[in-house]
């Protein structure tokens, strides 16, 4: 169940001109399972992608990296769950390549206009064979309305779609915002989920794309966590389709490109939140606000020490005010010149620790009447600056062990 | 159920001449639990110790050091275990003061000369009251024979007792080494673990006490993880007490001192491995080797990363061979210039990956085997350098959850 996540609202999920979807179930691991998702975009879109900072980066990222730098202009997406094509070596670069070139030749455009994805499980054969089949029927299905259907195709041991839009004026026109998402663990991004997309009809040229895209990763799926697993496969792509009727945006700084970026970035936080809220077992949504650093990065690396916690997140799945246990995560964060006297600790609005001690006031029925609600804010001030930074996360649950321990049989 | 950790063995665990060993139930936390030891010291022995680098170290740690660098001589240690007197503040170090005061009183000693060591609950006020009134108990139980009582007496979550000893001819004297330890969660020490005491009789200086305890925990207590939450109280106390009929050892690099050395680090690796056999919930013992590494702290950064991956240890709780999850954490661990192409994987004799990718002859059949086994090694061959380090951690499974969901309830 995930936290406080509704079912996609259809009427938010804008067509964006200029983008069609297709699904169609290849049976790539399981059958009857919508497994295989084709983007179509008109010629002329701007594309950016940030990608995972994993060492072990799965072929296909390997691959976007190379046909996004190539400058050929990306005419189409492709789509698999069920199948990671990590840590597959050579044969797997090989086997991303072929599934690009089948889905190029059927649209009479270059192999490198076209970007894979896949998630799934790691280290096994990606079966070219049963996405080449399958293109076909993905191409057949392609709508522009078609956003909804995506967001069910690209789950994996997500329980529901993640699908968000928005609209903005930008120079006098209305312009549409609509994203997809999927998680539900293997969840830490650094730079961004495996998978999020989104897109608008916004006019914003190539070279402020990928500014835009880092930007919009660092304010929303990086700054996520549900079990601190980078996976080999976070890839973050934005489409800008340039079919709106107004100027095109050339700084991100100017007034047009901020409320674009203002109503994007709305959009991408949604999609990254309802990745932890659906985040696998999870039964809390926690945002862990650190504040009073000396800067953002050790803001940072506290809140994540907080967020990877087993402990803390065992404390939370349980209801258990046992604050202590996030004391002790602020400690080993890894500051070596941190200085316990200076810290306090409150939950929502629950003033715990004060100067490194417990607060005389704080009663822990107190705490635990926070401690019990579905959404908690832990907010830690360090006491040594001006800087902060929050992360999103979720509780550790029985349900994520069942998961985990069962997911490939 | 421990990992294959028996129970002590009684006639391992030889007494120290020079230590007495006194335990009583104080009513810490819980009645009927033995909760309070105290170690009394003959003068002139040897100690040192190394505590926990959180920077949020319990008082109880700070007052440790304190006493050590005042060179006044220990002569007793008090250890309760119920409360760890960690994020208390000011008020904590004056209720760890007042602890060895009380006890200093009854043994007509300075406070500086008594060690104290908490576990248990953090950010609740240690009842120094209760530890004052069990005082005069403990001091009447006092013998050398007395270690099992102390290992038990220190108990948290542990399931079983942790104790261990060994002989070993110094200088053609026998010398004897007794250890005790506890766990079992917020485990992954960094200097030691909470807590463990060895003594020996041999004669060592105190002027290399200091190293010794740092080589030994080094190689045992610093290597082994549960959970990844290093503890506020860790410590590992060291005592010589200097009783043995041989020539002082004055250099670890002498025979007798690589001798004693050698001994030591023995039974101090039992002791760390004991905690991961014990660890909360754990089901399989995991030895993560790392070499062809370019130092050994990036081996230990990629061993680390593998050990805390929830989604590794939750596949080794499931026995699941989904190997990827390796190759994915060390693809994370944060070795920037790290070339997956370099990196072979093995779990016991099974050559699971080669270069990056799967081996073609590796079997899944295989991989299941070694993974239903409750003892694994896991062998990962970075491909860029001479060096190499070994970790040991547990599995991650549902009665990890439920302990840490349900330890203050």
């Amino acid at each position: 169940m995930p936290v406080n996540l509704p079912a996609p609202n259809p009427s938010e999920l804008f067509p964006i001109a200029g983008v069609r979807i297709g699904i169609t179930e290849a049976g790539i691991r399981k059958a009857n399972r919508k497994d295989l998702t084709v983007f179509l975009l008109d010629a002329g879109a701007s594309v950016s992608g940030v990608f995972t900072q994993n060492r072990f980066c799965a072929a296909p990222v390997q691959v976007c990296r190379t046909h996004l730098a190539s400058g050929a202009g990306v005419r189409a997406m492709l789509i698999n769950t069920g199948n990671a094509n990590a840590g597959t070596g050579q044969e797997g670069l090989a086997r991303a390549q072929r599934t690009c070139e089948a889905l190029a030749g059927k649209l009479a455009i270059s192999p490198e206009q076209v970007l894979p994805f896949s998630t799934g499980v790691i280290m096994e054969p990606l079966p070219v064979d049963r996405i080449e089949a399958g293109l076909d029927a993905a191409l057949a299905d392609a709508r522009e309305d078609h956003w909804l259907r995506a967001a069910e195709a690209i789950m994996t041991t997500d329980t529901i779609a993640k699908a968000f839009g928005a609209q903005v004026k930008i120079g006098g026109a209305l312009v549409s915002i609509t994203g997809i998402s999927k998680g539900a663990g293997m969840i830490r991004p650094n730079m961004a989920t495996m998978l999020g997309f989104m897109a608008t009809d916004a006019c914003v040229s190539q070279t402020l794309m990928q500014q835009l895209a880092r930007e919009l990763a660092e304010g929303s799926f990086n700054r996520v966590t549900v079990d601190g697993d980078t996976s080999t496969n976070d890839s973050f792509v934005l489409v800008a389709t340039n079919k709106a009727a107004h100027a095109p945006i050339d700084s991100l700084d100017s007034a047009d490109g901020q409320a674009l970026k203002a109503a994007m970035l709305g959009v991408a936080r949604q999609l990254a939140q309802a990745i932890v809220r659906d985040g696998e077992g999870a039964t809390k949504f926690i945002s862990i606000q650190v504040e009073g650093g000396k800067s953002a990065a050790e803001c940072r690396q506290v809140a994540y020490a907080i967020a990877h916690s087993p402990l803390v997140k065992t404390a939370f799945f349980a209801s258990d005010p046992n604050l202590g246990r996030i004391l002790a995560a602020v400690g080993y964060a890894g500051i070596d010149d941190l200085d316990q006297a200076g810290i306090d600790l409150y939950l929502d609005d629950v003033h715990v620790a004060v100067k490194g001690g417990r607060n005389p006031a704080y009663r822990e029925e107190d705490g635990q009447r926070v401690m019990k609600q579905s959404e908690i804010t832990v907010r830690v001030v360090l006491g040594r600056g001006q800087a902060q930074d929050t992360v999103w996360t979720c509780d550790l649950s029985h349900d994520y062990v069942t998961i985990n321990a069962d997911y490939r049989s």
